[in-house]
């Protein structure tokens, strides 16, 4: 089969790799029909998670169809049309058993195109697949599906369930990347007052805008007059961090109110200052996270029900032999307005 | 009257003061009849609390008798022995309204000793009586009530409450000192499996012992490997910082375990580094703190039950008229091993 | 000033009554400007509740102007438009301190209108106003302010937050009734996939469906194959009796899943059958509970940002002086189809 | 092998029966080294619980040693000592991905010794062996652990946490056989002021006091004032029934405090009355359960560590072949005295 192949620092490559194949009794195999790129993959690309080896296949959000399974699969059956997430879990150690399927200690958490091989590919082994696909209800397309696959679980576990939005609650996200835009759409769940969005590209907050925020700051204004003004004068209830940069976690850290909440979704590669002279007396709860997707059930049965809508997210559609093409228009947003990109077997 | 009067940065005095009176309708005044000195007494007189100006009686901890009530104090009688609370809460404002008292914006939170007139002196004027006092029950006597005016509530809601303690749980609390004993005593409530407790003087982690630390690092030691071996290779699932500084800050975030929560309960005067580029994959929660003392009542019938024992806290006895000797005792713990120095109306 | 003064089992009047003063200096009298009747006012007329003695001005939901405050009032001021609530809080009892409004022990919780004069009158005396009358802001009108007395928080407190309704699940409301309908605008707040309304009367479900319901049960049909289709065969995550009577709520615990809640907000004057042969492996949690009005802060911004609309609730206006000919509407909903009726100072 | 067969109603049998193997992947064929008998287990043969078919082999609750893994077993291998949970839980459905494993829906839930062969025999197969078997510590014998296999979760999580005991709560607990004792041992845990247990049984209530009670109601008399005078005249925080009766159940509801919590933890065979015209505006909220055993791998590390003692519990002590005397001992606890026996494979 062909497969999307690390070859190391800088190096991708649309290329030539072995057929998947059933390897523990929990594993399926999948037929990848639609499967799309995250800005994780560009830190892979840029050697910034030094883990990954290069051979290794990226690539963790697909939807696929079922060609193969292992003997205790109970869930899904070949033919079946699945989600494969981003997290697998093997469903019996301590963290899966609370639903931390992301701290998964036996072989689970975030694995596919990171420590085994991904879904970047015409065919992806799945391990502990009744944990980690999810049949798919007709209604639902490849398209919305495989925003659920990271994005819209990440947005609203980490950001809106971890930052315990609340109706009439005033909430600032920082960052209007996909995941930033997914989290205004599933802190809307909830019925907030405003959703505050803040990024440096006006574009962006157009996008933010469409999905939900009822307030945005052009980029270069000070964000604090904005939110003192919107929650009546004592800082918002929850700051969401979708950037990952210690200036946009510290700029979190100054919009809080009082016993409120700092929801971090961004992925960091360096340390933050955490102002404790100024914090210690707030009562402020702060809260890091990568993604369980122990909701993706509810959600895809919320997406099935019409409830959210992540379709104006994909800006951009190609054949899964176009993927070198793909990453070229992800990897220059500022140019090519990418948000998520969509490759699809043709 | 006589009250121990701020004079300016390092200065005190046991000097002459006008009594105090009813203000406002729902102030009392209270005969002091045991006083304590805490950690933050120090602060202001090193001069680090600007917002303390010279004149000011000091002080936030006291057992009284009301002597005096306003015309819409419902609660407290003339007679009646009262603890007078570190924070004051007005009931009414929207942060009260929830229990967030320490973030009264009405003019309670921490006023004692700080923008008004302490209870280190003969006589107090308490404001907002209704929430800011309770009367003892009898069984309880002056000496371990005043040990809920601060320190035990700060114990149990800023440390257990928050780092959400559970039967079961490894607990690690850095920082020996009358708050971080009780935090031992108040973590115990929750019958964890281990409660490890870290200090720098081997005298502390004896009295740590003495109040429910099962496991003590040795001063020097690396708790690193103790942690982990009593937490079966994982972390801790509890670590409260009771020291105030960046480095022990910093220790806590690297002995919590993956979904553990971090306790701030220490006062710190600079910014810690927040090492997001471990954490932020980690699902770790982080909780800041001033007190609100909305447990008090619960403690109270509590410490009246017998149920724990803070008595062991209180290393020096004085007359109230001594207070300045009291005081050269608490400030030099390393030569005097005192942890709580009580002063008593004679 | 005159009053609606109840006279014994099924006697009112519209009577001249002494005007109200400040007797404790907790106290405010308002003028009422908009007022509405409850469908307890009716019970209390069928001399259903005893302790309503004969002379006692009836109503718990009023808009007002203050007219003069009692020396310890803080937060409100002569001139003040004010919501006036069905529920008064000492503020400083066991049960105010932790929000438990509704269970207050010293004075307050439901007793205007009940236990002391009420707000059906040109004037009224408020207790404990500083925790028991709300400002409102200048963009809300009295006629919809007035809905957040008692229906409005009723509805959110006692059958959304006690039912934890979540973004997604199916909600059944058993019981169209104004409290009904609340609820069913109030569960739109957490994004629940499906709200199902249940009512004898289709004039009801009509006005359900215009507050949200997607779903609604034709009076005479079955309800369980209509929850077992929308909940995938399961039951209702969430079900809320609003009726008050035995037959009610024994279906409402038919009606839910496992691990589902059931949330009483009916007012009931006789037991019910609970199926514990059936429940007691189910692990469903039923809750029941007076309203407390501790989110009435909250749900006054969020209608004053327009997130919520309850003026069609109101089908019939009147002058307070014409309120005799309003009873006459409101008790006859079947025939008049009344709702809420509202009468407005002239 | 040789195993108690259910001969239909009142008929037992220690009879011969064909070993078990491994069927599906996930199970595992245990040894059975240790077994005991559960209330049910009568309940069955009295006829009660219907779906139980003549032939089946009854049991749910064991230690045991592995002897055969199917292919998808991860956790256990051969020679591994485990406890056989009474909860088998497939780990897959949405019940068990929320942990609530009683609730399964695919082929788990409480299946042992009622919808498939138990554990009351030679062997036993155990299936979804990776969610339903615990590996045992050392340090754990075989008696203790085997008390952990129903009545300790039981009472932990639908006694302890669905009431929310906390410290400083006054509780109650209704009917002190094996579970009820368990649940004052489990209340402990949280350092409730006061643990009332009420029993018929002078016998019983001498074991409540061992187990943890402070306050025990005489048989006969009227625990309401005993109740109001340790909870400050309030009614009990939380009130747990560990009976089965609708006596009991009533009676839980009279204790219960306003904002408190009726936890259910009996099995009932008729329906109670739920006096709603008096709780309806109390805030009460009543549980029911099954248990889960989610967390008995807590329990069993807090076991290790000797943080309780369920030894006083094992009254009577039997070999496995003189099983059909235990049932004749654990039947008739009034004359015998039994509260769990015990059987050892010799």
């Amino acid at each position: 089969m062909k497969a999307l192949v690390y070859g190391g620092s800088g190096q991708r490559h649309w290329a030539e790799a072995p057929d998947p194949h059933v390897v523990d009794p929990t594993d399926v195999v999948i037929r990848v029909d639609t499967v799309t790129i995250c800005g994780t993959d560009l830190h892979i690309l840029g050697g910034d998670v030094p883990e990954v080896q290069p051979g290794r296949i990226l690539g963790h959000e697909a939807v696929g169809t079922v060609v193969e399974t292992g003997a205790a699969v109970m869930t899904v059956r070949p033919g079946d049309r699945v989600l494969a997430s981003c997290i697998s879990a093997c469903g019996r150690c301590r963290f899966c058993r609370s639903g931390s399927y992301g701290q998964c200690t036996s072989g689970g958490g975030w694995v596919l195109g990171h420590l085994i091989d991904g879904v970047q590919a015409e065919y992806a082994r799945i391990p502990f697949a009744d944990l980690s696909t999810y049949p798919l209800p007709e209604n639902v397309t490849d398209e919305t599906a495989v925003l659920l696959a990271d994005i819209m679980p990440t947005a609203y576990e980490v950001g809106v369930l971890n930052g315990q939005v609340s109706p009439g609650d005033t909430v600032v996200i920082v960052g209007m990347g996909p995941i930033g835009l997914a989290s205004v759409l599933a802190a809307r769940l909830y019925s907030p007052a405003h959703v505050i969005a803040i990024d440096k590209a006006e574009s962006r907050l157009r996008a933010a805008r469409q999905f939900g925020a009822d307030i945005t700051v052009a980029p270069g204004d000070d964000p604090h007059p904005v939110v003192w003004a919107a929650s009546g004068g004592v800082g918002a209830d929850v700051v969401m961090e979708a950037v990952g940069t210690p200036e946009s976690f510290e700029l979190c850290t100054t919009l809080v109110r009082p016993v409120g909440r700092v929801a971090n979704i961004g992925v960091h590669g360096r340390p933050a200052a955490l102002h404790l002279e100024q914090l210690w007396s707030r009562n402020v709860t702060i809260t890091t996270g990568l993604v369980d997707t122990r909701t993706t059930p509810r959600l895809l049965s919320m997406l099935a029900a019409g409830q959210f809508d992540l379709a104006p997210m994909i800006t951009h559609r190609f054949a899964l032999d176009e993927i070198m093409q793909a990453y070229d228009v992800f990897s220059q947003p500022g140019d090519t307005g990418a948000l998520k990109v969509v490759m699809t077997r043709t």
